[in-house]
C-alpha cells in the first residue's frame, strides 16, 4: 500500500483487512475501507444514522446505545441522533474520522467485538434509504469542460466557452425541496416552450428530458456571512459526495432560462445517491488537478492553493446505464451508454467552495453542491443526452435494437461511480437511479 | 365602508375600530387593521411568534397560555410553539383568519379581556425580530415590467424584452442562507469583476453595489412534488408579504452572470422586512391586474384565472429612502431615492406560483418569493440605482448635496411599503432597512 508520502490514507485504506460482514471482501461499492454515512429506515422503523457494509446497513445508533463507540465517534453519532445528518457533518474531519476508525475496528473479521455487531445489521435490501440531511441550499456548477464545449458548441459554435468560464467556477442556485434519493420515481414535466417552427410557445409534457451526470459535495462545517472560505481551508468544509441526476427538460430550458438561467427546466426533480462517500474513503483515489493548457489563464490567488492542484481531483469511474421498460421486459441487462471520469473537472470542488463564499455567501452543513455534467473528451463519455446524440439529431442506438434521442417515459437512468488503483480496494458510491413517470 | 361587493372584507377592516393599545390607533404601519405575524424575542427571552400592534409586540405564546385563544386560533399558534412560523403558515387560510379575528375582538378597546392585554406586550423597540421562519428555497421573479424594460434597454436597446417575458413570470433561485431580517448590516462583498477597460477579470470589493427594491411572498400551505398548483387555487398558498431588498453587485454580476444566471452577485446578502402583512389585512388594496396592452400576448390557460385578474393585484405605496453616513452625523432625515407602486407586476403572485409549480415542482411551507423589482414608469419610480443612474452614468442628487451612483460604505437603504385607500385605515409593512459595512 503507497502509503509513505500520504498523510490522508492509513490502516483503514489497506485492502488486506477483512470484514466480518458476509459478502463485503470484494463487495463493488461497500467494502470495508469505504464505509459511507446515510439515514435509513429498517422495515417499520424510524429513520437513523447508518453505515452501508456489504449488502447490509449498520445502525449507528444502535451501536451507540450499544456502548460499541465512545469518545469522538459517540459523539459523531449523538449528533445525527434526530435522523438528520447534518449535525455530524458539521463536526468537520475529526469526529467523522474518530467514527470511521472506530467502525474499522469493528467491522474487521479478528473484531473483539465481532459477535455484537450482527444484532446492528439490517439487510439493505429491506430497508428505505432516505436524503442524508435536510438540504438547506443546492448550488449547481458547470465545471464539466468537455460538456460546457459540447452545449455551448450547439449555441455558439464560434464560442462554445464564454469569457468568464476559465478564470471562475460558473454556478448557479438550483432547487432543494425537489431532490430526491436513488429509487424515488422522476415525473416528466410540463412546461412551456416554443418548438423554433412556432410563432408562439405551446405548455405540455417535456418532449426532451434529459439526464445529466455529476457528482454531489456534501458541505460539513459552514462559514458564517460575510466570512470567506479562504481556498487553502476549503476542503475541510466538505464532508462526503454522492452522484447527482440533474435532470433537465430541454425544451422547457430552452425557451425559459434567458436572461436569469434555468429554473423549471431543471427544479421538477434531482436524484442523488443516498450514501455520503467520505473524503477519507476517497483519500486514495485523489490525484492532481490536470494542469490547464497553454494559453489558459492562471486562477487569481483567492482560488489558487499548491495543495488543492497536486492532490484536489478525484479519479472516478463514472457510468450511465438506461434500461428502457422493453429491454426490462425482455430481461434484457441496462444498456452503458456513456462511461466518463471525475477527472474532467476543469475547477476543483475546494475552488468552488472558495469561490461560492469568495463574496461572503455562507454555506451551512448539510448544504448540497453539484459539480456540473462530468462528460469525458470522447464521444462516448458524454455525460447528457444532450452531447451524445447532438441536441436529438443523431440517435442513440441501444444494445437491444432500440433508439433514444431524448427519455421515454418508463426508461430508468442509473449513474455509478467508482475508485479503482492497484494496491486498494475498489470502492462505490452505490447507484443514482430513477425511473421517468408519465406526465400527470 | 364599501364591502357590498367584496366577500373577502369583513369587520376586521372598519376603520372605525379603536385598539386598546396606545399608540395603535393612527400607527403609520401596525393598527389593529393589520395584525401581521412574526417571531421576536423580548429582552433576555427565547425567540417566540408574536403579532404587532403599534409600537409593541403582542407575545402570541404568552396569549395562548392564558386561554385567550381557542379552537383554530389557538391550533395556529400552538403549530408555531417551536418559534418558527412554517408551521402555522402551512395551515392555510381558515386558521390564519381565525387568529386574525380572535385577536382583533381581543385588541379592541371595549374588549372584554382588555386588562389582560398589557401582559402580553412588549416594546417593539426593545425586542430582536427573526425571520420568520427557516426559509426552505427562496425563489426571485423579474415580474416588474419597467425594471426589465429599464435594464434590458441598456444592454439590448433594440430588444429590451426577451422574447419570453410576457409569456411566462421569469424567475431564478435565489440564496435561502443569506437571507436576514431588516436591521442586520450587510457586508460589501468582494468578488470578480472585469471593468471594460482591462482585459482580465480583477478580484476586490464591489464597486457597484445596489439594492432593489422588491416584494417578498410567504409560501403558506405547499403542494406535494409532481402536483401542479393550478392558477385559481394559487392565491391559497400565499400566507403574505413582506419587502424584500435583494442587494446585487452589478460588477460582479455583469461579468458572472452568463449563461446560467445571478450567482454571487446576489447571494451575499438579501434583506426582508420581519413582518408578514397577511392577505387578510391587504384585502382592501387589492385591485384588478391592469389590461395588458395592445398586442400582448393572453397568458396561455394555465396561467390565467378571471378572479385572478379580477383582484389579483396589489396597490400598495412603495418608497425607498437613503441616509449616508454624513447625512445621519449632520442630523438628516433620510433622502427619499424612488416612490413607486407593487401594481407595476406584469404577472400577479398566482400566476408566479402557478408558473412555479407548473413543471411538479414543489413548494414548502416557509419559501419565500420575490418580485423582482417595481419600478413605475416615470424617472422618480426607478427601484434600483442601475436604473436611476442610468448604470452610474447620470448621478443621483442627495437633498443635503452628496451624490450617489452606487452605494458607499454606511448608506443605510430603508424600503417602506403603505396601502392607503378611501374608506379604509391606512396599514404599513414596517421597514426594510440596512447600513452598509466596508467589505472585509
Amino acid at each position: 500500500m503507497p502509503t509513505a508520502d500520504r498523510t490522508d490514507l492509513d490502516h483503514t485504506h489497506d485492502p488486506g483487512v477483512r470484514c466480518g460482514v458476509p459478502g463485503a471482501d470484494g463487495h463493488p461499492d461497500f467494502p470495508i475501507q469505504n464505509l459511507p454515512l446515510g439515514v435509513f429506515s429498517p422495515p417499520g422503523g424510524a429513520r437513523r444514522a447508518g453505515v452501508a457494509i456489504g449488502d447490509h446497513v449498520l445502525d449507528l445508533a444502535a451501536a451507540h446505545a450499544a456502548g460499541l463507540l465512545t469518545d469522538e465517534a459517540a459523539r459523531a453519532v449523538a449528533a445525527a441522533e434526530s435522523g438528520d445528518l447534518a449535525g455530524m457533518l458539521a463536526l468537520g474531519a475529526g469526529p467523522r474520522r474518530a467514527l470511521r476508525h472506530r467502525l474499522f475496528a469493528l467491522l474487521r473479521a479478528e473484531s473483539p467485538d465481532r459477535d455484537r455487531v450482527p444484532a446492528l445489521l439490517h439487510e439493505a435490501g429491506a430497508c428505505t434509504l432516505h436524503l442524508p440531511a435536510r438540504i438547506g441550499d443546492y448550488t449547481d456548477f458547470f465545471v464539466g469542460i468537455h460538456h460546457a464545449m459540447n452545449t455551448g458548441r450547439q449555441f455558439r459554435p464560434d464560442q462554445p466557452l464564454l469569457p468568464n468560464y476559465k478564470h471562475l467556477p460558473v454556478g448557479y442556485h438550483g432547487r432543494a425541496s425537489s431532490i430526491r434519493p436513488s429509487g424515488t420515481p422522476v415525473r416528466r414535466p410540463s412546461g412551456q416552450a416554443k418548438p423554433p417552427h412556432l410563432d408562439a410557445p405551446v405548455f405540455g409534457p417535456s418532449r426532451r428530458l434529459d439526464y445529466e451526470l455529476e457528482l454531489g459535495v456534501w458541505i460539513g462545517p459552514g462559514n458564517e456571512l460575510g466570512n470567506p472560505v479562504p481556498v487553502a481551508e476549503a476542503a475541510d468544509r466538505i464532508a462526503g459526495f454522492c452522484l447527482l441526476n440533474d435532470w433537465s427538460a430541454r425544451d422547457i430550458q430552452g425557451w425559459e432560462y434567458q436572461p436569469l438561467g434555468p429554473f423549471l427546466a431543471k427544479s421538477f426533480a434531482t436524484t442523488i445517491s443516498p450514501w455520503i462517500v467520505t473524503p477519507e474513503a476517497l483519500a486514495p483515489f485523489r490525484i492532481p488537478q490536470a494542469p490547464r493548457p497553454d494559453g489558459d489563464p492562471t486562477p487569481l490567488p483567492h482560488l489558487l492553493d499548491p495543495a488543492d492542484q497536486a492532490g484536489g481531483a478525484l479519479d472516478l469511474d463514472l457510468e450511465i446505464l438506461l434500461s428502457t421498460a422493453s429491454s426490462r421486459e425482455a430481461g434484457l441487462p441496462p444498456h452503458r451508454v456513456a462511461r466518463s471520469n471525475a477527472r474532467h473537472m476543469y475547477w476543483t470542488v475546494a475552488q468552488m467552495v472558495a469561490h461560492h463564499t469568495s463574496g461572503g455567501c455562507n454555506l451551512r452543513p448539510g448544504d448540497l453542491l453539484g459539480t456540473g455534467t462530468l462528460s469525458g473528451p470522447e464521444p462516448e463519455a458524454c455525460g447528457s443526452l444532450l452531447e451524445t446524440t447532438e441536441g436529438g439529431k443523431v440517435p442513440l442506438r441501444l444494445a437491444h435494437g432500440e433508439e433514444r434521442r431524448f427519455l421515454e417515459d418508463g426508461d430508468e437512468v442509473i449513474l455509478t461511480a467508482h475508485g479503482r488503483r492497484e494496491g486498494f480496494a475498489p470502492i462505490g458510491f452505490g447507484p443514482c437511479r430513477a425511473v421517468v413517470l408519465p406526465a400527470p
